[in-house]
């Protein structure tokens, strides 16, 4: 067992129809990669692009991001990965709580799932200093997320690293998430986009729990120039008025621009603006917790050592939780977009998406167009709560919802499917923030806002125009790229926007590497060719995937814009020159 | 108005949004075309091949053969087409029945559906000699096909051709066919394969009716050469033994030999052969048809004029009718593969699916994945039925079913899905008969026995053996091609196949075009050709769709064997030469 090392070496395969656990030393080129790029790696070293994703060729891999155990703020994202049952391609997924840190601090790179069982399995992976197992626990089938976090609690004790899905990733519903616990025991935290929690309920593999118990801290290449560094970054974070925000209000904090620039998906992605929303201001939300008390709470990390802090716990009037945390994201699809004013149902419906295992951007999507399809009407917040119920039972109709937005288009007969590339878009309509749209398309990750969001672009590039956008999302694609590999959130990018020094410092301090920055840059760059590649091969490139047509021949109020950069514009996005000098 | 040539030249355009209906000469090269080779060109040439297939861009074609009003056996099929909602590329399917035949005394080469109804609508579209027209009749919402079928004879009268969608296709479910009826007015003939039934569905179409009341027979370039090669045509079919077995026995005469050599698709296509299916042999059927009396009734035609007459009214003990025709492929997909022994039930889930608008095959894969989850029991015909029936009502259930065996697999978690390129496979295990798997994978048209079924290579060909699958796959794939651009049904092939010069007779006769046999066969490839591209450009070639995984990794019983022949072999098939000289 290593001892403290700053650079992850270990690599564990896990084959869950044999039960075979092997552990191997990272090879020199594995170790200069993590998070992201490992599994972009791994899955085009390793994978068949076009095997099934729910098949016994896929891999579910779990890794770690270069900086995962240095204690940077917001370090310690953990990366979930594989082939993805809902866009067909390269999927990375990341969330904090606090399995990750444990799992770096145990020295591991990347845990890797492969294989299918011979029959369905409820299984464990127990990972802890005294060696790694895969448990059996049946009692653990279709359990809901936070009883199945509790059931593992009281069989492994507290203050474990902890990961699972719901009854949707085990009954292989292409919109489930794997999600991550926090030491709290009140948030929780997804991997949500991609599907990937059907691939790890492929797997039969209900859970994974890690403990660090006796592990020791890594030891880093110039352990005084990382702290010095961290402390920068958590001194830029704290000058930063975004970052500022962030802990106040949470990502609740751009909803009144998104709502007054009419980019808020509303009624199924048919309008931009949304009355009620203007209620759902980050001080008012603010304001709603500290008067209702109990566990309400705001400014609170997700994961040990941030410092940004963006999360928080929403209460009931009583002071119980409805849910923890609330986005932006999980507001903007479960509330407007199904035309819900009252903040307590929508959280009540993240908290039963946060339940059955299922993405809550995917599921919000979905259940837009059931309502659009007449299922129940729009803002009925009990029909939707119970259409969400429905999918944690597996019922015909759970089965239609949990499957994601796309597929359940199709089953409706709906064709205002907001999807790109398989996967339901995030809450930024493209037709006014076009930007967002040439992410949607051109994303290896599919419509998701955490691989290129322009939203930061609308303040100083008119999102209704066609101007830059390509470029703008070329830009940031890479950005995230290398924040998803070296294992950091994404909200710490005032730091290294400001400060990209501290970015280059960071790999000297903590891995001994010495980079210019252009290099990081043209390390992000290089991550998105090597997923390109996987994607191409599977057939489900930009090339064969466009914007929904309704896009572009519906206008969106309130600005009635529609999306009008070209397929071939957005296709030459591969040709747009990389900014390598800054971030 | 045309008065009697030979060759279709009227193209008519229906925009399905303005109601404006456009009526043009066939082109010098338009004149050439007709039927699956009219369809692969009009796709390609009018058609983005990444849109979608329910949205305003693609475009659903009915087109007539090159011989439709040649009153040669079999002609007068009816090719329907557009980008299929279930493969995503270019989809001919046809039909027989009687509107085929008055299309083309009409003097129309195609009839062509452009763009989307603002809202839902159901329209018929009325063709006669006096004119063309949109209609709208309300009345015809989800109503069942043979009630529809009553409904417009009893508006415009009997003996009128007679196309229309069920319930399935205007709620534009992708396992929804197109109906076509027969004067006897107890026959249903399906263009099943596609979801084409879908694509009517969403242009708004429910019916197409064809009057051809005082249109003038076709004048062939060589009208006694015509009458003689028809004639050695039918003699020919007459004395091969194929053709006899087929008009005592219909398509059930190969149910014992498939059953035999384990290529019977049994229990979602977990085994090769069912026992119960020894009792459905054709003698069996004949004798059950023959005793039961009433409207029962074999060896009839399902088009005017076809002397093969496979066709069969298969009625209840009482006499009355279960459905017409019943063949091997719904018994195979809808019997075995549930494991449903009783033919009286088998015959009333294929009319059921008649009724609501679905593909027997498409639809018995789908309730066999239904089954394998547990929504009923394999075998439970009772069952099976309700889940039809489901279907028609638009259920959350009927819409999963509705839309298909991979829908259906993705809905459940179910991984044994029998598909390729999103369509269900048809009655012959590929696993059993090699030839098959490699038609099914390659195919322009998804897992279509129909595009090159390798059945008949099974006495000289080991249909277990890796050798010349790929060859006779190309070569059947060739000649199924054109085929379906002549008009005639596959059943014709044994005629060609003895005598290849009674097709180059034929074109001489009808058309006044000279030309080599070998001609005839580049015709045939070089449709391939263009469906290929349109498949490549619409990125689902086979490069990026290759066979489910199971079908490698289950042998399959009783022959316990797996599907090996690999993508890269399969893939090569367009290198492959094709034979010029036999048919």
């Amino acid at each position: 067992m290593r001892g403290g090392l700053a650079i992850l070496n270990r690599i564990i395969r896990v084959n869950v129809r044999t039960y075979e656990i092997v552990e191997k030393k990272a090879s020199e080129e594995e170790v200069r990669i993590g998070g992201r790029h490992f599994i972009a790696h791994l899955l085009s070293s390793e994978v068949p692009p076009t095997c099934e994703p729910l098949g016994r060729h896929n891999k579910l891999v779990v890794s770690m991001g270069l900086f995962a155990d240095t204690g940077v703020s917001t370090a310690g994202q953990l990366s979930i990965g594989g082939k993805s049952p809902l866009t067909g391609g390269v999927k990375e997924s990341n969330s904090g709580g606090y399995a990750g840190r444990r799992i770096a601090r145990l020295g591991i790179k990347a845990i890797i799932f492969e294989d299918l069982p011979d029959k369905e399995e409820t299984r464990v992976l127990v990972v802890s200093k005294k060696g790694i197992e895969l448990v059996d626990m049946p009692q653990l089938r279709f359990k809901p997320v936070s009883e199945t976090f509790d059931l593992l609690r009281s069989k492994f004790g507290e203050n474990k690293g902890l990961i699972c899905i719901g009854p949707a990733g085990e009954m292989k519903m292409h919109g489930a998430g794997v999600a991550c616990a926090s030491d709290d025991k009140i948030q929780v935290r997804y991997a949500g986009r991609g599907g990937l929690g059907a691939v790890m309920g492929s797997k039969g593999v209900k859970a994974i729990v890690v403990d660090d118990y006796g592990a020791l801290p890594a030891k880093h290449h110039d352990a005084a120039l990382l702290r010095e560094t961290s402390k920068k970054i958590a001194a830029a974070l704290k000058e930063d008025p975004k970052s500022k925000n962030r802990k106040l209000y949470g990502t609740l904090d751009i909803m009144d621009m998104a709502n007054s620039i009419g980019i808020l998906p509303t009624r199924n992605f048919s309008k931009g603006s949304f009355e009620p929303a203007k209620e759902w201001t980050g001080p008012k939300f603010v304001e709603t917790v500290s008067q209702r008390g109990g566990v309400g709470a705001s400014g609170k990390p997700c994961a040990p050592g941030c410092t940004i802090q963006c999360s928080n716990v929403f209460p009931y009037a009583d002071g119980t939780r409805i849910v923890a945390s609330i986005q932006y994201e999980s507001i903007a699809l479960l509330g407007s977009n199904l035309e819900i004013p009252n903040l307590d149902d929508i959280g009540e419906l993240n908290n039963l998406c946060n339940e059955v295992g299922v993405d809550t951007i995917e599921t919000g999507a979905a259940l837009g167009i059931a309502m659009e399809a007449g299922v129940c009407s729009f803002g009925d917040a009990e029909g939707a709560k119970q259409m969400i119920r429905e999918i944690g039972r597996g019922t015909p109709l759970g089965r239609i919802l949990g499957n994601g937005a796309a597929f359940a288009g199709q089953a409706f007969g709906i064709r205002r499917v907001p999807a790109a590339k398989g996967q339901a878009m995030p809450g930024y309509d493209p037709r006014a923030l076009k930007g967002n749209g040439v992410t949607y398309v051109t994303s290896n990750m599919g419509a998701d806002h955490t691989s290129g969001n322009c939203f930061e672009t609308a303040r100083t590039n008119n999102p209704l125009g066609r101007e830059n956008q390509v470029y703008n999302s070329r830009q940031i694609q890479v950005r995230a790229a290398i924040l998803d590999t070296i294992g950091l959130c994404l909200f710490i990018r005032p730091a290294f926007v400001r400060y990209p020094k501290l970015l280059t410092d960071l790999f000297r301090a903590a891995l001994g590497w010495d980079m210019e920055f252009a290099e990081v840059r043209k390390l992000g760059e290089r991550i998105l060719d090597i997923e390109r590649m996987f994607n191409e091969r599977a057939g489900v490139s930009e090339k064969f995937k466009p914007l929904p047509e309704y896009m572009r021949e519906e206008p969106l109020p309130p600005n009635n814009t529609v999306f009008d950069i070209t397929e071939e514009e957005m296709q030459a996005i591969w040709d747009v020159p990389v900014n390598y000098e800054v971030f």
